[in-house]
């Protein structure tokens, strides 16, 4: 494409993105697209001549629009809020534009020295030490799988450069609570642990972790000859941000040498606000942290946050050093590929950099206590309703709660499928889109706040619409 | 950031976009930026306060510009070609507007079905079969990780549901040629099988894979008590562009129950034009294949392209199945979190399809022929050239070569520091950015043709630098 045609486009583009956010609202939240309909309207060829750049506004209205569940819609209650600020949308297409590579310093060296100084900005936004050094994930999957190859390679005295994994003998152990999100179990199977090894604790009633019964676990583990390796600490779990506690946990990893990875994927981002920092507190003695300012924060998917205290162990672990590779600066500067699994990366640093500028962390500041008080507000409202109860403690932004109609309380079987159908009718609605979920054994709704336009009355809104549904069901 | 500041700063980020392709070739190829020098021109601090966006762009003109090194300038020739087409430019900005999550289906419907469709355009464009599935991923490291990822647990009946990698008595091996990419060292170490299971098999004089080595190797590993897991075979090498002979390796994996994974990250691309597709000879026996659009073929990075040919083990290794992932079409869809390592991923399949109505399949063939011809250009001018030799075929678009000054003939040390020096030398003129290499104990310089901007004379301008230099060297 030449420039005189990515100029009338681009301007029509930013106008029509202007215009989606403008009027969002008036979208059905979840896409109606039903399975199929939206490729049965592409061409089953590839293109074979070019040119045919006209018609892209019209078909991204006619077949990509429908088939959007819209992410940055007030009605968003559902997974976790994935803002993407607008800020970050035009530092993105400028990432794109300048198209570098962010692999080695001399591959564009902005694009390294942004992302240091933007993870030390972040991290004294969410009051960490400089003890922490933090590098750009795409995701607190790959964060927290990375954590989970270092903690193993901590253990195993670096097995990856002997017999590997596979000629250890004495299995390594790693250890979550049950709420723990399913990256972990998928990390620590793909690091080659095993689902045998490892071990979800169980949770107390606020469904944090119970130091106690880790501390037996460890023990049956040595016990058993195997060889704890890490522990998972989560800080604002999926299904209910629970608060698993980091400093008991803190203590027991430094007496038996584990690796403590704490995943604040969500819940970091609030700790932007200090008076939220003590539902962490003990952070700092985490061996690895994830957070990720793609969730709540504003700053477009995919920007996750990894944060160690020993780089020199991170780039043992990820680095190889081809001859192809090599640049005059290493061992001066940062290559950014020895910090985590792939080689290339994106100049994703920007997308924070452009995000605080336009908001300015007490903008941050501002939305966070915004939900958390729309959070609390909706809680309030729950706890006050007969025949509605809440099933966890709402610190931050996610409220768990059901209906409980007096003819089928006690029987979990008919409350998880009245409230499954209670949820189904209000996303029918199209006006709210929001889940349900296991909460050891119990099925929730799940309303999670802090989509950027969501103001208290959507959050009334969504809680009237649940009101109206129960009655109906 | 509200809706009339992106249409201001956006159109204007337009025009800068446009602008800076536009004078890319005025550009310094190479960043002069030293180390710390961008660093030092941000705040130490983040910014408190929003509202900042008024000077960002001077901020880009001043702090950004000069440390981008200009991977779609006409005088790139170091790494690969990873052409920003301006299409995909504009196919990012629409993802990033939009901002839906292509995890599940449900999540943004048409964030799944453009990419399957894309998907199978690009399968059918490099004449894959129909055999074969596929997935985007960020990078071709994280493609072939996630290949042995699934070879491991074919091989080892999946021991990651039972007690791991560690509790696996007789090791798995991995082989691949001594030219692979570090990349598949790497996602072996991390994968478990340790380095003294990974088996680098000696290649011939053209620098491809010998299969006799190949067989022999396995032979004593099985005779060893050893398990032979999985065989990379590149096609493209990262140094020098070598084929490995994939069919005869296929053969060799099916005798002997092996997974072949085919590392074509680079090549691929060149399969769009059907003369060259005898060069992976029998890859549709793969059981998984990486090619990266990004490299070469024109859209932005990240895309690379991973596909299989039994999608149900790969969502056998890579499935979770949490309650709050859990969607109503879950088993009428592919839910793409399933699909690889990360949960999150974003709607990047509109980058391949812009590319395409921009460019068609036929645009992008006579700029690989283009590139192709130039390459084949550079290695005549070599081979004609006294005191020059090269050190590999050149079926691509990438030519090894070195200065032999009479003086230094058969002085591998010395020809190795000159060489350096010359493209140093090359370097420092800021017109033309180019690396060496090792290729097998000798220092090649390597000419990666395929910048989309690279004419015949910018190939003829690198080849003159380089003369030039060698001449004052």
């Amino acid at each position: 494409m030449d420039t005189d045609q990515f100029r009338s486009l681009g301007h029509e583009l930013i106008e029509w993105i202007a215009a989606y956010r403008d009027h969002i609202g008036d979208y059905p939240v979840l896409s109606r697209s039903q399975p199929g309909e939206v490729a049965a309207l592409l061409p089953h060829e590839p293109p074979l001549r070019g040119g045919q750049m006209d018609d892209v506004i019209a078909d991204l209205e006619r077949i990509v629009l429908p088939g959007i569940t819209h992410w940055n819609h007030p009605g968003f209650f559902n997974f976790f809020p994935s803002n993407t600020d607008l800020s970050s949308v035009l530092a993105d297409l400028v990432s794109s534009g300048l198209g570098p590579q962010a692999m080695n310093w001399q591959t564009s060296p902005a694009a390294t020295e942004v992302e240091d100084v933007v993870m030390e900005w972040l991290r004294t936004m969410v009051g960490l030490p400089d003890s922490f050094s933090g590098v750009i994930a795409d995701t607190a999957s790959t964060s927290t799988f990375t954590a989970l190859l270092c903690a193993r390679e901590r253990t195993s005295g670096f097995s990856q450069n002997g017999g590997g994994l596979q000629a250890e003998r004495a299995p390594l152990v790693v250890y979550a609570s049950d709420q723990a999100h399913s990256s972990v179990q998928k990390g620590a199977l793909l690091a080659g642990f095993g689902a045998a090894h490892l071990r979800l604790i169980a949770t107390d009633d606020e469904h944090a972790l119970r130091p106690d019964l880790l501390e037996q676990a460890v023990e049956e583990d040595l016990a058993a000859g195997l060889r704890p390796c890490a522990v998972v600490a989560t800080v604002g779990t999926t299904v209910s941000t629970a608060l698993d506690p980091v400093a008991p946990i803190a203590d027991l990893c430094e007496r038996h040498g584990l690796w403590l990875h704490v995943d604040a994927a969500l819940a970091g981002t609030a700790m932007v606000c200090p008076e939220y920092r003590d539902m962490w507190r003990g952070v700092e003695r985490a061996d690895s942290l994830v957070l990720n300012p793609h969730k709540w924060m504003g700053t477009g998917f995919d920007l996750s946050a990894y944060y160690v205290r020993d780089p020199e162990h991170l780039v043992r672990v990820m680095s190889t050093d081809p001859s192809y590779l090599r640049t005059t600066q290493d061992g001066l500067v940062r290559n950014l590929r020895d910090w985590g699994i792939p080689l290339g990366r994106r100049f994703r640093a920007l997308k924070l950099w452009f995000l605080l500028r336009a908001e300015g962390v007490e903008g941050i500041r501002a939305r966070i206590r915004r939900d958390v008080g729309n959070a609390a507000w909706l809680a309030q409202q729950v706890d006050a309703a007969p025949d509605w109860e809440r099933l966890a403690p709402a610190p931050l932004q996610t409220v768990c709660l059901r209906h409980v109609p007096e003819r089928q309380a006690g029987d979990e079987a008919a409350l998880a499928a009245h409230n499954a159908a209670v949820v189904a009718r209000v996303v029918a609605g199209s006006d709210y889109y929001l889940g349900t979920a296991d909460l050891k054994g119990r099925l929730v709704v799940r309303v999670s706040v802090g989509s950027q336009p969501t103001e208290r009355e959507h959050v009334a809104g969504v809680w009237e619409a649940l009101q109206q549904a129960a009655a109906l069901t």
